[in-house]
């Protein structure tokens, strides 16, 4: 039920959290890096940036046997209708987290899952409510965590999630990275087709 | 700031969940392992029995001196006004999570802050939204998760919880079984008082 899992599962990213999430789930899988631009589209509404983004991690992944499926994701953090990414060094980071302190963001995680002849494209948006952060924790996080590689400039798993982010609304691993509830809900879907098992 | 808390805190709880996530706070700390009767009170309300257990287990600490403050914490989850603990066998187990299938529950977690002439008691709620799970799955997760040792026989960070919790409206640590954010914030409201540093 839980590992033979009708495809190979391709995770297209670099992210230890999106990797161990996966692992979490129970599955096997194997991951290939994808180094994609992740400039954001202008002409593309910005609730659709990150199913765009994954789509274009996805497409990344030269080729894909029959048997296989390409797991990719992107994490777009929005606040004020303005995309944070990932910030470029400690001043962008400590912008980030000023705007973002005592106020509620979305957080929009895009997945792209890629068969040979299919694609299945969907996101999960959650609220994030953060309690009012001092200069002095915004400093002292950046220092001690470096967050350049998340969206936001946060990780709610880490330091300043569990001391600020007081109040969630949606699903809690797509801020992490993976709506892997969702994920595993279209995962099911796709090996219920006819020719398939019917087992997820 | 952040190591340097004023007091020495004393842990009362066997929880590997609640351990892990005071150390991801960046507290110091000792753990002293309490065996409180979690039988509820008939007499009081049930959304007051974990901030009641709560104080049980602080006050099962038999000494605490001058320079010390206890944090103790019950954990219960809350279904169709029912009190769902820790599951005595797979069979309640199984009751437990059937109940929880497709459905939306509770999950509160009390907490008690004790020091020699004083107590703090708070609780935080949050609502878990289950997907439904199928008989294969429930049991499937009881063999291989033995989910004795929580209240409604979940994990929300396990398996199960990715998989099937896809939505959570509140905090996600106080589902996990200590509400971190608020905790820390009682924490900071605790040594602002005027013979402290006024350091959180």
């Amino acid at each position: 039920m839980n590992h033979r899992y009708p495809f190979n599962l391709i995770l297209a990213s670099a992210s230890p959290r999106r990797k161990e999430l996966l692992e979490k789930m129970g599955f096997d899988f194997k991951v290939e890096v994808v180094d994609a631009d992740e400039t954001p589209d202008v002409q593309i509404a910005v609730e659709q940036q990150p199913e765009w983004l994954a789509q274009k991690k996805a497409d990344l992944i030269p080729f894909v046997g029959e048997q296989s499926l390409v797991i990719a994701a992107d994490t777009l953090v929005i606040h004020d209708r303005r995309i944070l990414g990932k910030p470029q060094d400690a001043m962008e980071a400590r912008e980030m987290l000023m705007s973002l302190s005592g106020t509620s963001h979305q957080v929009i995680t895009g997945v792209c899952l890629r068969r040979t002849h299919e694609r299945t494209v969907f996101s999960e948006s959650t609220e994030v409510h953060f309690s009012v952060l001092s200069e002095d924790e915004i400093d002292y996080y950046i220092q001690q965590y470096k967050p350049f590689d998340k969206a936001g400039a946060y990780g709610i798993q880490e330091w300043i999630g569990l001391r600020f982010v007081h109040k969630i609304v949606g699903s809690y691993t797509n801020v992490v990275g993976l709506p892997t509830e969702r994920l595993y809900s279209e995962l099911k879907k796709i090996t219920l087709r006819p020719q398939d098992s019917g087992k997820g």
